[in-house]
């Protein structure tokens, strides 16, 4: 069956707040379980799609991106509208894009970018309160600037990767650029890479707020990269501050 | 009892989607709810608050007023940390100031600008879903923006006083500004007026929106005030978008 169908690119924004992550998991509810369910209403059978990540409970989605392959002929735009039509306001298509045979999200992914929000009003606002981690305390956010592109290299980042799974035995990987800047109240903190490990995003942002609170300096990142150790790194921040902007691919016309 | 303790100022923002709205209610989250609860923990003993009105389920604040009188000596920022250390994320007091006994805050109220955020993108950002309505459909929004400042006024609004309440014998009130603004993809109304009736707000937006449609024409609103016929106006709006920004009350040098 595979081949005769057509291979769709979705790309896709979501508030991850009340989703249990973006992997399908039986019992829960899940942003690629709620797509699949929508495409499977299109379809008329059942449709697996392929993310280019997993993101974890909590985390949202300004550009993740899926792919999938589907027999019903429907026109892109058409997908589009279908698909936001079946799927609850807090998961939209941002487009649907026709992909050539055999484009998979995860493997030909080339890059990812994240971004993590830090709010440092005195007062979070509501509305803001589920996109954000709230940091009204005092710190060092110089240090923090000048830290942040101390974390960028092909290296390896066993010391950011979280314990609650095994990490995977290369666990080497390049980011491009790690940059923090201030934007009136928000802290943002943005890192572009090859590819992440489990929590590695919330990992460096924990170890940037422990430089700005005096507990690290930036010239303790080499020996926390050399100590391969997650204990060596600062904790994860919680997941409500991050996002997953985009994803990268070699162009395909699309 | 009355008139022993300090009389408070509190100024409140919240998110509404998940309350009831402000006014106390049995077996329901409101926000007056969990606002004189977490006023009852540091009062030791209940607290009766007066919001400068209510808004309904749904309806967000960014400057919601709430007076109320505590015998408990606290000093002004202490009182607001304490509060936004016992209310959700979803309600924050963001200022906490002493009032001059007797202050009031419904009846002392001078006037409440109150703002409605209509989204025009062909999708609707999921981190905007529950704050704005979306309405990507054509709108003649030239018209709109015309019709806006013809609700300006000493009036009898009655035909956009919703019929699910007994409307008060006098429904004259004064629209001080009434505008229609585009910012990006934002369509924003602020009004600000002396008082609204149960609705007023939602109503006289969705009375734009049939502008926008062409259902109506800026010539038709002179009729419509004249009718003092809910029927005549246009159907009220979900209260998703709508933000009371803020509520007016003499200086006493807070």
């Amino acid at each position: 069956m595979a081949g005769l169908g057509q291979t769709w690119k979705l790309t896709l924004a979501y508030d991850g707040t009340d989703y249990s992550g973006w992997q399908v998991q039986p019992r829960r509810a899940t942003v690629q379980g709620v797509l699949e369910k929508s495409l499977a209403k299109i379809e008329g059978q059942p449709v697996r799609t392929v993310g280019s990540g997993r993101t974890d409970a909590g985390v949202h989605a300004l550009g993740q991106v899926a792919s999938c392959e589907l027999q019903c002929p429907i026109p892109a735009q058409g997908l589009q509208k279908a698909l936001n039509r079946l799927l609850p306001p807090a998961v939209r298509v941002t487009s649907a894009d026709r992909a050539p045979a055999g484009f998979h999200a995860r493997h030909h992914a080339l890059a990812k970018t994240y971004e993590y929000r830090i709010n440092r009003a005195s007062v979070c606002p509501p509305i803001q309160a589920r996109y954000v981690l709230w940091h009204p305390y005092p710190l060092a956010e110089a240090a923090m600037v000048e830290t942040a592109p101390l974390l960028e290299g092909t290296r390896d980042f066993r010391s950011f990767a979280s314990h609650s799974r095994e990490p995977p035995e290369n666990t080497c990987r390049t980011v491009f650029s790690s940059r923090l800047e201030r934007g009136g109240d928000l802290l943002v903190y943005r890192v572009r890479g090859s590819g992440f490990l489990y929590r590695m995003v919330r990992n460096l942002v924990g170890t940037l707020l422990e430089v700005g609170r005096g507990n690290l300096a930036p010239n303790d990142m080499d020996r926390i990269f050399a100590a391969r150790d997650r204990q060596a790194a600062g904790p994860a921040v919680p997941a409500r501050g991050l996002f997953l902007t985009s994803v990268e691919y070699a162009d395909f016309g699309a």
